[in-house]
């Protein structure tokens, strides 16, 4: 082989991710319609797909972006959305999703992407990936459209467990700066924990903990702490990266997809009153397909799992090819930009500066 | 007098209320403005006013509608908006928000209205009123747009309190139910108990335990339990009363009301992008502003304090003359429905045969 090739074949290495093709709502046809999308606006990126392979052979060979670009993993089980983690995690080999996961931990792909059930794909990631050193808690996090300057705004843990401690707040606060500094390319990212008050002597004893925490660990790790925050600054532009437990921060996240849902109904029905907002719908059709999708939620879907070795994207259960796009975009950005040696390295320095370093060092020490 | 003045007089007073014209962040104006909107179109409303007296007499004395129909008391004292509410319940005698409280606690008006400090109401509340008999912990109830018949479903905490056990969350589904049977006539309500998925295995210890104790509650306090919900579900059709503790809430509604204000604001931008954008906007006039009118936060302005002797409803410190009118309508119709009295009648009655009663009947025997 000459250089040439090898080099190629370095390149694409590096831009793998591992799909898995079923679990969602819809079954595989909008996943690789989704990947399909994905691989003809970007020639850099190749795919494992993980299923049934008579079916998948199928749906590829009809998507002529993907010729050549996809190698199938067969897997005939499938983990449904109401199986139980615990049992996916004993008796999950053999599915499309533990084989997805598989192909990141055996070094074959960078990222994995996959539609189905939360509490099963983060079980099984974390038995099969497993935490990285000094993490307590995985977290899921979320780009939420906001009105900083990139749009967005990261929010996590969104779901991946219902409780935390001061220290996982301190984690999630590391992961998420280092995740905006990677996703959203922010160099100082500003870093809010969510309350109920933005004064101090607010909330609850573990949120004044780690209030104290995640102040001291800031000029140590490159991020601006700006405190408490409340619901309604979550879309702000005062902050970039929204701190706070998973059960508080998955009501708040469909809390919002709720409310926007709502409106978009009500808006719709609006639109269709009379003639004349009929007529109105007409011509505001432009300005109004960029509103829509600046709040459309599957132009942001993806959920990425931080903390563990590799780095997983959840895509919304009911993704259809547009959603999955979106996911496989997200996977291509953060595969690309090195995140998850990155994100290791990073939590692993804090953890040795903040936990084995001496007791000075810990309470804010800035010389380290 | 005659027979038909004493008739009068009975009826007024069962309809005065009390407000507090300081406190909100736009000071009195708003709040005589607001008072004024209402007593114009209600005859049966009269109110006492607690502030300093000269403001608010030339305030008064510009507004037609309120010409012999309020009462003001003088307080030169106003609780801020940073003020604590432990140094508010020790001090804050002399100020118009204790006088408004003060009004409701000695029966000269049925309902308190205030748009000040939310933690310092809630506390002068508590030590003035005192809880009900059987109540733990009172809640802040508000009214959340929704898909329901009604318009509206109940959300209730939203910030009480940041904590609540299983004990309280059924608290909280009893006067939840009660409310929703007052204020939005629904004589079955359907309770949701919020939580992070669907699946009864889901979810924090407190909240399995509550499941249990609110189902074996529902057919003996004639609500319906439709089990947990999620956030989505929150303005859906399915539930009328959402329970949760006062963090999440406080959480769940400040992400709504942020949301919902980013969309609007998108909105507006996609309606002055272009020329032709601006026609549709003039065409669309008459629906959008009904669609306005139907996430306006204004109109369902007013949280609810439930659980004590006595109604105070809690208007949004930036409630302009619209919002403090509409915390005045849902004043007027608690006072008129005697919604007070029900209450402690349905809490005292749960507490006897929920606490008091044998075990077996506790579990949920349904011929008590």
């Amino acid at each position: 082989m000459s250089d040439h090739s090898d080099i190629t074949i370095q390149a694409s290495a590096r831009t793998v991710l591992s799909v898995d093709a079923m679990g969602g709502d819809k079954g595989p046809a909008p996943v690789v319609a989704g990947i399909s999308r994905s691989a003809a606006k970007n020639p850099d990126i190749r795919f494992i797909l993980h299923g049934p392979r008579a079916e998948l052979e199928r749906l590829v060979a009809r998507r002529k972006p993907l010729a050549g670009r996809v190698e199938i993993r067969d897997a005939e089980g499938v983990v449904t959305m109401d199986a139980k983690p615990s049992h996916v995690m004993r008796h999950g080999k053999g599915t499309s999703m533990w084989s997805a996961v598989e192909s990141v931990r055996n070094g074959e792909a960078t990222v994995a992407v996959s539609c189905g059930n939360t509490g099963a794909l983060m079980a099984l990631s974390m038995v099969r990936l497993r935490k990285l050193p000094g993490v307590n808690r995985p977290a899921i996090a979320c780009l939420w459209p906001s009105r900083s300057e990139t749009g967005f705004n990261v929010m996590l843990d969104v779901g991946a467990d219902i409780r935390a401690d001061a220290d996982d707040l301190l984690q999630y606060a590391l992961m998420g700066a280092s995740y905006a500094r990677n996703g959203l390319d922010l160099k100082t990212p500003r870093i809010g924990l969510l309350n109920v008050g933005t004064e101090e002597h607010k909330g609850r004893a573990e949120l004044k903990a780690a209030h104290d925490l995640i102040a001291n660990a800031a000029a140590r790790n490159q991020f601006d702490f700006v405190g408490f925050v409340e619901g309604g600054d979550i879309p702000s532009d005062k902050v970039d990266v929204i701190v706070t437990d998973g059960f508080t921060g998955n009501v708040a996240l469909k809390t919002a997809e709720g409310t926007a849902k709502l409106i978009s109904d009500l808006l719709r029905k609006a639109f269709k009153f009379s003639p004349l907002s009929r007529i109105a719908a007409l011509l505001a059709y432009t300005s109004m397909r960029r509103f829509s999708k600046r709040i459309d939620p599957r132009r942001v879907n993806g959920g990425v799992f931080l903390g563990l070795n590799g780095t997983v994207v959840k895509s919304h259960g009911s993704a259809d090819a547009t959603g999955v796009s979106a996911a496989v975009k997200l996977a291509f950005q953060l595969a690309q930009s090195g995140f998850s040696e990155r994100l290791a390295a990073r939590v692993a320095s804090a953890a040795m500066s903040g936990q084995d370093a001496p007791k000075e060092l810990r309470e804010g020490d800035k010389k380290t």
